[in-house]
């Protein structure tokens, strides 16, 4: 049996697409175009590189960008000051702290500081509880863009075992609580389970979230399993010394067994980016009262 | 085999002890007792008993207990406005909302409104997201109280396989949240889980929390688990057609299996009334920078 690949790039596409034509209808009932600010703190490369591509989808979805880019030595005050602004700005609909953050700043802080009605990423505490007690919030774009390809998979979830490797706050916390919410039967594991793949063998959705390449094995599946990689790990390559990327489930073993998995990348990444600026436009929607497609 | 029976009430006994020794500590150094604002809207039998025993354990502990007692057509308003004035009363450091609530009040919106420091009930958005993330905040009382008992039972959790049946956002999913943090593979199981007992199977340590009596029967155990009975479901009895007590767990043949089990009463019970005598300590410690046992 070969697994069906999860194309998170095309779902990513379409769901940017009808996102998108929400922005129009949104723009022309209240003249003006959901926004979503991004705060960079210092010049690490990657994080660079994540802030442009958010930049770029935001402008795509014909919403507004706000990039502010502050120098590696920003104190703490000045950079809560300018979240304190964004949370008064009415043309802010979003705002995301690009992590991590220079040492001298206490992240918690910073994060709790963003009005949880911006936190499109999800990762104020009041939008965690949120997700946990079943009320309206923001749920973090990682798991959200891992549930929508779970959902375009495997349609209804209710009753399905599910297991969910790795326990972050980011990641398999709120993903375990989304499968939960779906009436999945979650079981979330951690490096300090006991014979993990005894555990990932009942499961029909596995997610792995847990930073360790190619860690989850195709004998540890149940035939049929949808798996879920969120793994992004860069590895040496033998031959020619360059790096490439790799999740954290054995591709190559675990696709002859699955049923589906999403691969890396080109799986749960580009969902990611979707959900951000998904969530951006549900924060306006919110905020005008304009009603968007439920299952948006 | 039979199981040790798990002593709620003398654990809730100790407990309450301990707390009561710190009341003292505490009062000498700022000159008050802690004290627990508890409201009841209407005369509901249950809620008027729960609502009395709450207040003597709080008298017995040594702390102040403000009763407020509102008439079963009391608005929404009035509501709000006594939780804003207990919110703003420096001698209460924890307010308890007794539910149910009459249905003419928005019960998420009076249990919103309590400010998220006082809310010793742990039942605000903003707590159960602070569990969620590990940062410091308020548990609710019985999946503490639970938590307790097992760590007095087994000692160190990590690496143990749990299972919680049932999935409300007042025990069973806090419990999984609090075993998680405590290092435990959890596996959360509910009305939509298949061949629930393969699942409980699985487990060092069960807890049940769904309001059926008597359902997890002994033969869905592992020999040697730890169970833990949340359920207090009151049945008719056979002979004298007066009701008795019974758990979520069938005693009788689970005994006999598991290493140790909680009874009800006397199991989980005592212990959720002395966490909340416990919270409201921590509530008054936090507020005044007084450092308690870090077990309490």
């Amino acid at each position: 049996m070969t697994a069906r690949v999860i194309d998170g790039k095309a779902t990513a596409a379409a769901l940017r697409e009808r996102i998108a034509g929400e922005v129009v209808r949104f723009r022309d009932a209240h003249g003006r175009a959901p926004g979503l600010a991004v705060v960079l703190v210092g010049d690490d490369p990657a994080s660079t590189v994540y802030v442009r591509s958010k930049g770029k989808a935001t402008l795509e979805a014909g919403m507004e960008s706000f990039e502010h880019k502050l120098p590696a030595d920003t104190g703490e005050k000045e950079l809560l000051e300018l979240v304190d602004r964004l949370n008064d700005d009415p043309a802010v609909d979003g705002i995301l702290i690009q992590l991590p953050l220079p040492r001298h700043i206490d992240a918690d802080k910073v994060l709790t500081r963003i009005d949880p009605d911006k936190d499109v990423d999800g990762f104020h505490p009041l939008n965690a509880g949120r997700l946990a007690v079943g009320l309206d919030g923001f749920v973090a774009c990682t798991p959200l863009g891992c549930l929508k390809l779970l959902r375009a998979e495997r349609g209804d979830l209710s009753g399905l075992n599910a297991v969910v490797i790795g326990r972050s706050n980011i990641v398999g916390k709120p993903m375990a609580q989304l499968l939960l919410a779906e009436s999945c039967t979650v079981t979330i594991a951690h490096s300090r389970t006991h014979d993990l793949p005894a555990v990932v063998r009942g499961a029909d959705i596995v997610v792995a979230a847990v930073g360790r390449p190619e860690m989850v094995k195709g004998d540890w599946l149940k035939p049929d399993a949808t798996v879920i990689d969120v793994g992004i790990n860069r590895i040496e390559a033998e031959e020619d010394g360059k790096g490439r990327l790799v999740g954290d489930v054995d591709f190559a073993s675990a696709s002859v067994v699955a049923g589906a998995i999403s691969p890396v990348p080109g799986g749960v990444g580009p969902m990611t980016i979707a959900c951000l600026i998904r969530n951006t436009l549900v924060s306006a929607a919110r905020r005008h009262g304009f009603s968007l497609p439920e299952d948006l």
